[in-house]
């Protein structure tokens, strides 16, 4: 089971705080993002999921922060998933720097790991992981 | 219909960007929650209106940026509304600096306004404002 | 002066809200990674700007919204820039959603325009737009 | 050390998502807002600590998930800290639902841990806790 590249982000000015870096609640959204396309090139479409009346909210989340972002560093995350028993399900993540000032570079932003319940949307209570979610995480 | 105070912030870092200065986005929740606070003081809780089916989503938004806010400055936000028809409301705001570095100051940050339109939750098809509303609204 | 595609966006659930719809907030840092582009694309990099001391801080902001945008929607935004006088420059924007469920759609969600001021970072004091802005904008 | 009330909060769409839910990601400005709180109650504000070069960045996050938040919620956020080395701190948070509906409840919404590196920000190099940190700190 190996990281794999996911998305690519632009680091914004929303991203950044007067510290000049990138603000640590700002990565989440791009964990979240790196989630739904590591599930989509498995042909498992997140929202489908939910359609069908069922959720993977986040319950458990760590993030280990490296090193800082800077405004307009381009920066990719990689990602990895498993089950974690019948209703659950673990990811994780490397947020690397790319390029920064226009020139490549390689630096470990921050190491991520969210935890996921699966449940149903109506009552939030857990549920067994959907047959296609389960073989879709287990060919990673 | 003048301006009455609503809520007071805490400029976080979270609002902060790299120019040292806050996210012109920034500001657009601070705008929400003197909404919903101007409303609840007028005896209406937005959140019930949403539990009967109706909702107010921003369908124009303006603001001018008049000065710069800083981390840690304390901001207040003054609030007017206003029907505008059978089925819209305006609000106003004025987002003022009440102090920075622990001393008082008034600085106009910026002023705003948006416009909501009534709708049913469901479908999103345009309603008549609702009585407790136009009433509550009315009478500022 | 037409309009160009910059960005594509995936709307994830960090950008919207319970009433489960793209929150009215979550566009600005859309609008601004379009500025971005567009000017890279012009051969500008507005963080090489930053870096020679100058700002473009939001100085206006309005906004259209036309059609509420959804979680998992695909969504595009085009974007054209005018100097608007020695020390200005005006930036109009097109957000449409193009695929919503997988399949391809034409849903204009909003339309947007910002004002920005170049300033001096130092002291915030307005300048003149430097030479490679102004004509990279010219030439749109 | 026990944990003491810092700030309260009212859960506005802005941190909802559409799962009709807090979205993940949306607490961690209230733990920064907890924090500089429960500094400025001991005498320290953290925005002198920066004029004075200093700064506090987030190294490590945890957060556990116990309940979903919803719009309109009144939640309070109470926390406690310890150094952690010379040049480290650690804060604990308790992220409680105190009313729903307008009626008081009590719900456990999330416990979370930030660890903090004491850095001179002109370089980002660590630095022994200043005497007044340590001390205010150390006082709880």
């Amino acid at each position: 089971m190996t990281f794999e590249p996911t998305v690519t982000i632009r680091v914004l000015h929303a991203h950044t705080d007067a510290m000049g870096i990138v603000y640590h609640g700002a990565i989440l959204p791009w964990l979240e993002h790196a989630r739904v396309e590591y599930m989509r090139a498995r042909g498992l479409v997140y929202a489908d999921l939910e359609r069908a009346g069922l959720g993977l909210p986040v319950t458990e989340l760590f993030v280990r922060y490296r090193a800082p972002g800077r405004h307009d560093d381009r920066v990719r995350v990689a990602c990895r998933a498993e089950r974690d028993g019948r209703a659950r399900l673990r990811f994780e993540y490397r947020v690397e720097i790319e390029a920064r000032a226009g020139r490549p570079v390689r630096i470990l932003m921050a190491e991520a790991t969210t935890r996921h319940a699966c449940v149903r949307l109506s009552d939030g209570r857990p549920v067994r992981l959907p047959e296609a979610l389960g073989a879709a995480i287990g060919s990673c």
